[in-house]
């Protein structure tokens, strides 16, 4: 079936219009005095004394132990065993004093490999005969759990149960313009199993394309030259580096939620969509080790690929179609079952003092493709040590939040964010009436190379200004005098634009922040400690090697990073949750749209102009915008702030800014996309686009066929209209006109 | 075109489930120590204060003044009379000292007769010539300005162009069960002349069904029976009654709003859809006066209508095809033209003194299909003197509301509420956000029989409260004891449910609260002083002879009544804008919701049950938005009224009980209605069915072939479950709950 419609090679032009940004910080000096508690507080505690509260009472063993704990057993969502770490994480937070902590349970659709019968690949000979199989799981290496016996079969999420043999195209990373490479060799894919290497584009988006393009089968494995730099002897457990063993799961889901629920909650009331219509792959997809990736590329015919398509694997990578010995064919077996089941997420609430009907969320999931050594349960430890230091605040000094703390976690994220995203559904129109932000961390740490931030730019300041605020856990980098978090990351990610600045990047998607962030305009973060560019992501992400071991003995020994991750998230807590007056980055919000505005006519303005379409009164609402906000500031300097109202007020008008960035009808042809400037790409749920309805369509639209551009005038026209509206709106909320 | 699909004739199920309620009030005692104006206030105003101050300066003979000003000449929608009229309103509202007083433009698609070419009907005899020609325009019968030469000619507004000639038809009312009758008897619509009796359904949906059975054209007329039971001679300017030369203007479109810019303001940037995508009809459409009708009516041939279908006119009402004479047609000569133009909206606002970012909404419309004595003038006059003496309260006392008034004044409401909803399409995010209710007043009055009122439920209290403070304007009345406005309503339209109660009709649609209440989730009504049930409707209603004479020397010498609906309309604005804790009727929202949910069981329970689908969820939700309120009521029992920020988180709650009933991705095959309990049925606009999408949809099901069936079970239960959701979120905006 070819539910998905093929996409175009955007992905580049999608790269280039990313915006990499700084900001100035002018907001800071004017609110810091709002930094201090209010007179309804007895005990006059400086923003300094919590900060220092947090930083003296986090705990990097009580951090280890939460790890070891949450790390025992293989947790996927919906299982007994997610069951069982929830239990967990809302009986931790009952101890801890939390006001409120509640169990939410939704019915959804889950995929799950079989219990009897494995998933594989297999070489067939001209014979028929089986001339070898990929591994049903992946080899233990090293932690006695890699060897529980419960470690399910290696699977895709979602990916379709099915049989099929075929010839075999070798397609690169499975992006837009590799799909188009091959067709301009004259390569088809109809009918061919295809085997992409995984790290570039979300693995789901690969699925997409090659089920349009008419495959059917992919396979899916991390080249060495991306994962393992070093060579096949330097891996785990011996480094981070990948072994060859190792077959990454994850969804191949494209869209988010639970898959028969879209738009509403999956309760028990719900409306299921048939079975047929679920936006879930028609065809199987299976991750293998480079090991096993090695059988079938080493065997591969065909033309040499290109250059840049050579990986790691010490053989010349060939396209195919096909093997080099006559009649020999690539069998693929899958047996995954799509399942109803129920997943959980868990809830507790720290009520806040003045105003318990603002709330300051946290969030991380609680499943793991296995263990979850570092995701999510790097994050979920710093969620509880942090939870645990904030509620001994309060039990301890009679403290509380002026605005309410909830804390989140996820039940099934991994398979595409279904327990968040259902939460969003059902309790949509308070949250986007009461929240102030969404703080993601779903891997505290992927590495300990250097902070890495996805941010909606009203969060900048706060960000900045507690990245400041901590201590350098890395000792190297503290001697060499970069005494703080932020000082290392200015360094290692820098703004290519503003000097001396980190870089913040864009928001996207890619973790529980989705349904905050995209369909409900709540500004949201996702910050963890990252890794160097030496891999294209964290090797061992979603693997059974992703160990409590490896975090213990290779990535964070001592757990200073988790601290200070822990910390920091805690800081940022506090600088939301606290001031009276919010400390929401208005500038860095209207830098951002001048910078993806002027992106935009850059890289479009001539093609858009050969059709007498006007940008003119976009431009003009981005310039309102800015203007807007200067104005909007300097009236915050006169304002009582013993008047609570009035304080309110100009609160609601911050919080609103990114409420007005939503579009009830969502982007062109995504009807579960809102937020017109921050959705990611269409073709890379991963990668960052400003205005992606935009710049989406005009990628489109550059290399349509002729017939089918009128119609994509039509849709730019229509989605540039809407977003001019929602560009001026965005600057009356921060007014009281109505005219 | 048949972009109008057939609709079946749900209308006697449609009142079948009219809700018409009164209700309990629990919630007015404990409230009533917040009708004080709060601790900020220097001088203590009761609320009562305030009403006196009301009652004894809104002044009749400055409502009289004002009207005779606003109906000098016509002033049709987009026109230079309409911007006239704006200028006079927002120059009056300058005068009165209002904080901000401003214009808001929208450039949209309106209608007008040709000043050239008058649209007629013909009877054309068998050698083609033209027998008999209806009238070009209204005759003038009393009223200097009947004979302005600015006059349009009639017409119903976005009638299609066109000049048909066929056999005509006589269809009753119009409505769906007419047109079935009709296909009973085997007379077919395809390529006829329809001509329909109005005043039972909204013309719009006339033109809707008979274009979707291939009708080529429509005529329209008032039939004496319906609109002057007393006989010719005893009609205006002797009576309000409706003369025989009457021809009632209207549109015809039946989405609300500019037909080109659906779901977006109609600003300067935004995107137009193509004319032929207008949701507006392909036939000609044309009003007549009954002398008229008797031409058409009295020749036509076919067997005799049913005696239920028999009208006013002395002769009997055959159904045709064609008239009994071989070979005469009918001819239907429209020269409408759609034309791009702007309409301009004047919005005056009185700020808050202690919530200014919290809205009390006034509004009426300003455009007029001719003079426009009653409608709107009436209520516009009503409006201007409420802001003389509410902007006179402020410069005289001192005083200032404590939320803000927005006084609203909109721009072609008769070619389908356009100027408002453009407005709360523009403006929706700030409005959803602030707005605490929108109060409309169209025709102030439409008669002195009794006051009539549509009604979210949440306002019935303050209405209630404020009726039975305005003494009665009727003498007799007054004579025979009922004293109070109260008192002759709930005599003359008692609740058929509750004794000794008025009635409160179903807010529906067909003014300008639609976009408030619909789509954006503001509680709205919508009051006037009405006639009594001899007639189908005000018999001047869109005609030449709503003249000022009509309301001055026969509807309301004096302009008592007049007054007290002013009154009425102050004082409701004060309950809403004054006390500290929002007087909504929870209580009455509950039992409103309980009685329509029985409505459905007892109807459809059976139907339901017969394909096992459950409402056990639906009516648990119901009967949990019930207990839900009376905790919550109780609750606030307790609230510290000194506490601002307690006092506001309560406010916003109530604020979100409305709001948490919109349903972004609207009703059934409905996008442009969001309300899932209050949107009109889709079969007329008019009438009042709560939860319409599954009214709707089962009504369909009662009558749908058998291979429609499952479709509409689809649809059923995937709005059950919707409803059921939002019902859910009612009751949990009342919680801080997320679980």
């Amino acid at each position: 079936m070819g539910k998905f419609s093929f996409l175009t090679g955007c992905l580049a032009a999608a790269l280039g219009l990313t915006i990499a940004l700084g900001l100035v910080i002018l907001f800071a000096t004017s609110h810091m005095r709002n930094g201090r508690s209010d007179h309804e507080e007895k005990d006059l505690l400086t923003l300094e004394d919590f900060e220092d509260y947090i930083m003296n009472n986090v705990d990097p063993q009580s951090i280890r132990q939460i790890l070891r704990n949450l790390t025992t057993l293989p947790h996927l969502g919906g299982t007994a065993e997610e069951w069982q770490m929830s239990t967990l994480i809302s009986d931790t937070w009952r101890q801890q004093g939390m006001d409120e902590v509640h169990m939410v349970p939704y019915e959804v659709l889950l995929s799950y490999p079989s219990k009897e019968v494995p998933n594989l690949v297999r070489l067939v000979d001209q014979f028929g005969g089986a001339a070898w199989t990929s591994a049903a799981k992946q080899k233990p290496l090293y932690s006695p759990e890699e060897s529980n016996p419960d470690v399910p079969f290696t699977f895709n999420g979602y990916a379709a149960p099915g049989n099929v043999t075929g010839d075999v195209v070798y397609v690169n990373y499975g992006r837009s313009q590799d799909f188009e490479t091959l067709s301009e060799k004259g390569i088809n894919l109809e009918g061919k199993i295809v085997i992409a290497r995984y790290g570039r584009i979300f693995r789901a988006n690969i699925a997409q394309m090659a089920e349009g393009l008419g495959a059917v089968g992919l396979v899916l494995f991390s080249d060495p030259s991306d994962f393992a730099p070093e060579g096949p002897e330097f891996v785990y457990p011996r480094s981070s580096f990948l072994p060859p063993t190792a077959a990454p799961f994850g969804t191949v889901k494209l869209v988010d939620g639970d898959p028969l629920t879209p738009f509403y909650p999956a309760t028990k009331s719900a409306f299921h969509i048939p079975m047929a219509d679920a936006p879930i792959p028609t065809i199987p997809v299976q991750p293998i080790g480079y090991e096993d990736a090695w059988q079938i590329l080493s065997r591969l015919g065909g033309p040499p690929a290109p250059g840049e398509w050579q990986g790691g694997l010490n053989i010349t990578y060939n396209l195919g179609p096909g093997f080099s010995r006559p009649g020999w064919k690539l069998n693929l077996d899958v047996n995954n079952n799509n399942t109803h089941t129920t997943t959980y997420n868990v809830i507790g609430v720290i009520k806040g003092r003045v105003e318990p009907d603002r709330y300051v969320l946290l969030g991380n999931h609680i499943d793991a493709w296995i263990f979850g050594g570092l995701d999510p349960n790097s994050g979920t430890a710093a969620m509880l040590e942090l939870s645990r230091v904030l509620t001994n605040l309060v039990k301890e000094k009679g403290w509380r939040p002026r605005r309410s703390l909830v804390f989140c976690a996820w039940g099934a994220e991994e398979y595409g964010l279904v327990g968040s995203l259902e939460w969003t559904e059902q309790f949509g129109k308070q949250l986007a009436d009461r929240a102030v932000a969404y703080l993601n961390v779903d891997m505290a740490i992927e590495g300990n190379y250097t902070l890495r931030t996805k941010s909606a730019p009203l969060l900048y300041q706060v960000i900045y200004e507690s990245a400041r605020r901590i201590p350098n856990p890395d000792p190297e980098e503290a001697k060499a005098g970069r005494l703080t978090v932020y000082d290392t990351w200015a360094l290692r990610k820098p703004d290519p634009v503003k000097a001396n600045s980190p870089l913040m990047q864009f928001i996207g998607s890619g973790s529980d922040y989705k349904g905050f962030q995209h369909n409900l305009g709540i500004p949201c973060m996702d910050t963890r400690y990252t890794h160097s560019d030496h891999t294209l992501g964290e090797p061992q992400y979603h693997t059974l090697y992703e160990t409590f071991a490896l975090v213990d003995e290779i990535y964070d020994r001592g757990f200073h990073f988790h601290k200070a991750v822990t910390a920091l998230w805690g800081h940022i807590t506090l600088r939301l949750s606290e001031p009276k007056i919010l400390p929401f980055s208005l500038d860095a919000y209207a830098t951002f749209l001048s910078r993806a505005s002027d992106n935009i006519l850059e890289k479009y303005g001539d093609l858009i102009s050969s059709q007498n379409i006007t940008m003119d009164y976009f431009t003009a609402a981005v310039q309102k915008f800015n203007s807007t906000t200067v104005a909007f500031n300097n009236s915050i300097e006169k304002l009582d702030l013993d008047n609570p109202l009035a304080v309110r007020h100009v609160n609601d008008q911050l919080m609103m800014v990114e409420r007005a960035f939503i579009d009830a009808r969502g982007l062109p042809g995504r009807p579960d996309y809102n937020h017109v400037v921050t959705a990611p790409s269409k073709n890379d749920a991963y990668s960052g686009t400003a205005f992606a309805g935009l710049s989406d369509t005009l990628c489109s639209l550059q290399e349509a066929p002729d017939d089918l551009r009128p119609n994509l005038w039509v849709t730019f026209s229509q989605h540039l209209a809407a977003v001019t509206h929602v560009l001026e709106t965005a600057s009356r909320v921060l007014t009281d006109d109505l005219w």
